[in-house]
């Protein structure tokens, strides 16, 4: 099968020709839909996040169909052919994180297409049907964004929303692939007044298209004041980073009131001095790491229901070097899914 | 003061003239800008709630202008002439269910205008600024009726958000007074499928106005199948029953799913035999009594958000007779609120 | 292989050679160190439970030693010979109840012994690692009686624990072999005054030697009395029904303060007449069906910690027949395990 | 009366005779039976902790006798004479954080000995009947201790107990007389294993008097890895920190396992870098800050209950400048408590 490799840190990805694999016991073969870029493979392809095997096939947004079966996988209730959506946080499969539902945040990290080889090829194998779920009606390549670009934000927004009663506002930092997604499950699932900040103007544009009530660019002198005066008496309930770097961390976390919860999304390496008189009396400071397999179906719950918009662009696996230039240079709005046996997206 | 009294166990109201309260120590007098005509005063008027002393002025859905401050009162941030809405859901004020926020559930049941006088009258005495909140815009005869017809379904529907994530359904039994606030927060607090049950094609048509997905006759001998249907694979995740009858009772409890809730508001009098296998697994199964205040506050944010469509008809407390003999025979389709010196509806 | 075979309902067990089973992708095959005898097992042989397909090998609380791993289910940190304890509230493993963690809710009903065959032999299969915990220094007798008789009792009581603040009671019904774990947990886990109500003075008698503050016989006539009195002012935070007649729900459900819990686990097949004024305002009800595997791994922590008192008795699988009247009976105070190869206990 | 005056900022307390407060509307006039000299009164005589008016009267910590009732205070179930306890954390009293059941987080910070004048005097006057408890059968002079420096852990090991399930660990820095009572409400609330940091081998010795399964000093090379290795493979479930230094912090928060949590109590004025990687995913970082007062009606509970041993002692007020000066000097091991009309310590 051709499959797009990554053969050593900092190296482009070569599409090579390499064994189609077969699926063990319990295993599962999936011919790929559409399998989506994600920023965090930049940090895996500039060697930043260590731990991968080279040469290796990244790529852990994936959808598509399943392909065949190995022994002992058939007979729950899937068949070949089946279009399936692949939730990617892999994890031992039988700890107290992984069978209390918080399988992503195992220490056996097993995240496929970050240690297993992952969806930027024509098929790929994943190890159990528990990570599968039913398409049911969603087109593959979206729902690979779904995945992660939008699983990622709705966990996050689900910590909030215990906050985010009528009246109070909610802060987005960040308003890129993911924070579009979380913009609308703010909208979507909560009654608050969506604040978001972002400091290129087409993505506030956008963000106000998906329905933020309030935009602001966070290079305003008077950021923080813009924030507290769209916040009003209720206050801000709580703030979802997107960025995480120092800046935005220090105006999220100085913008959430008593009680609220700020949660640090974006992987930029900031950090925030926390401290007793800094931030605000018995709110809650932490991250949000991707999300689990329920929530991924609550995800798709809401993409059926068609009140999700995603921005999509399809690009064949061969062009998979371009789209990561783009990726690297902030040239892609909303997100990219490279779609093995596409035609070229150049004619 | 005119006064709208009820001086014995089934007699009409009878306007009097009585002398206009003073406010004690910590009390406020407020000038009532409307009182809701509530069913359950029905039940009180019959002799059917037990407790309260005639004669006696009804009405606990007040809102108005503060009038004066007792002693000690003044100097809590309100001023004489303040539009506020009338929290009822008066206790002791100092155990731990008032003290934690829950005060409509204190045994010392003073809820205003079922033991302390109430508001079909000019003039009430609220006995703490603590039962306070500011109209801030709100029109004192629409927030009047917020503070139960809105606040009561309000409190049910936060008891079931939890329950409702993306895929699920709510059931939502009785679409009269308050079941049509209720359809209205759980469209824009979750994301479920809204199933609205209900004899009469008015109040479904109503519902479905106010976004009810799909609405059902329980008269139908398949009502049972078609709500399993609407809901689909994920199921009812959380009922909510207006009415409180046995057939009631009976639809909502044999359709909530696993680990859903089935809440009871309805005060008619009903029963369901609750055992371990004709209800489902570990779902839950509880009343809903009113609301918080701080629930009410949050019933506020939304109606100043112009997200709320409140169906008023005002009446002058003259016409008190004719509004509780309309509400006794389902003449009303939202809620009559009572406007001391309104003029006549039928002038 | 020997096992305890039930060849139509109504019959006796009879201990039969039929092959062992070998275990297929994914599976585990166990050598059982201890089987326990559960009430539930009688319902089972009587045909009141239903969907049980006969000639069967009953026995869903089992520990002992791995035998043999199907293909692919090696190398998951497990070794042949590692004493295992199997939670057996096996599901589908791939939807939303069994990846939520509530894997014994699953519709796909296949707990191991109730559906697959069980543990009344000296092998059965195990369909996965994930059903195995390590026993990890505990006797696998005691530890099989822990998979149901603590685990069961271990769930209700953390259904209740966030009601039972200092100063609350609990009240448990029923001190037979769940209840007697159950009075364990609430001094174990909770500050609350522990009431236990049983008829049996023997057993309110080992229900006060294992912690409880306070024992009622529900036949007295003032036992509701008795109750209110030894709760005090604060009164009954949480109802533990082990019985589940209609007297014990009714003694129960009175009893429940507002704000509190009432949890249903014993089988007998009551029920309580639910209405708006029949139980505590904004109580909940609700049953409490076996436990999770992360629950079982909680009661296998606090059995180590040597804080557990087990009162088992031990008998070999050929006395499988008296066992199971003993238990019809009345006439096993604790729990009975069987031990496949053990000592006849009459020699 | 006679009152231990605080006349301005750095100086010592002089004993005066000012006149009796009168209490005013719905106010009520307590004789003191005992007030507790707490740490953060140093940071008051200080002038660390602006917005105290001088002179003052300090004192947060206060349990005694009702005197008298201002107008419309009397009639609430209270009468002169009752032996109360005071909750100090006063708010507005009217707004969501008050009566939400958090009026310790008013944003209108009136705490009572910081700000209205407090209980290093004979009498004090309380804003309101809601802020008063039956001392019930206790100490007036224990009490007043139980008000802050019980209420203040209990309130952070309540945040910590939902991950506090069996087989975890609980990691409590700073055995000081706040982490005295610390150490007994996790023995007392939870099953976990209690690992205490401090760098005093007496307090570490108190430690493990009241329940510490291990002690560490902080100074030592290892004392990370002493504490990983006491956690055993569960992990550390939650960290209280009752000092709040940059090394405390650096210690607590290093050793959070994922989904746990840290919780910041001490006010060294510490801060913690918080990042992605550098704490445990999804674990949650806050701060408690004092209690509520349902909170300290669950402490007076467990202490009438006779399980918790408080170290006390008793000082007359004319003592007041040596106390505090054995205070800041570490000569306190437990708690101080003034006493008006005490016979002299010295005599």
């Amino acid at each position: 099968m051709k499959a797009a490799r990554l053969n050593e840190v900092g190296s482009d990805f070569v599409i090579e020709d390499i064994p189609t694999p077969e699926p063990g016991p319990g295993e599962v073969l999936i011919r790929i839909g559409g399998s989506g870029a994600c920023h965090s493979d930049l940090h895996v392809k500039s060697g930043e996040i260590p731990g991968v095997a080279f040469p290796h096939t990244l790529g852990h947004e994936n959808a598509g169909w399943i392909e065949s079966f190995g022994p002992g996988a058939e007979g729950n209730g899937f068949e070949v052919g089946d279009a399936v959506v692949v939730f990617g946080g892999w994890g031992c499969g039988h700890c107290r994180f992984c069978l209390g539902g918080k399988e992503q945040l195992c220490n056996t990290f097993l995240w496929g297409g970050m240690g297993p080889e992952g969806g930027y090829a024509e098929y790929m194998v994943v190890p159990s049907v528990r990570h599968l779920l039913r398409a049911d009606g969603l087109d593959p390549v979206e729902a690979a964004a779904l995945t992660d670009a939008a699983l990622t934000p709705y966990s996050a927004v689900k910590k909030a929303l215990p906050h985010l009663v009528p009246g109070t506002s909610a802060v987005l930092i960040g308003a890129g692939g993911l924070g579009q997604y979380g913009v609308q499950f703010l909208k979507l699932l909560s009654p608050a007044k969506v604040i978001v900040v972002d400091t290129d103007e087409k993505k506030r544009q956008t963000a106000r298209e998906l329905g933020a009530d309030v935009t602001v660019d966070p290079r305003d002198a008077d950021a923080a004041e813009q924030i507290r005066t769209a916040a009003g008496q209720d206050g801000v309930a709580a703030v979802l980073d997107f960025v995480g770097i120092d800046t935005t961390m220090a105006l999220g976390a100085g913008a959430v009131d008593r009680l609220g919860i700020f949660v640090l999304v974006g992987l930029a390496g900031g950090s925030f001095p926390f401290s007793f008189f800094r931030f605000a009396a018995e709110a809650v400071m932490m991250t949000s790491n991707w999300g689990t397999r329920n929530e991924l179906e609550e995800v798709l719950a809401l993409a059926r229901s068609g009140r999700l918009v995603s921005a999509i662009e399809r690009h064949p696996l061969s062009e998979i070097n371009e789209v990561f230039e783009h990726l690297a240079t902030g040239q892609i709005p909303g997100r990219a899914v490279l779609v093995p046996g596409a035609p070229s997206s150049n004619g």
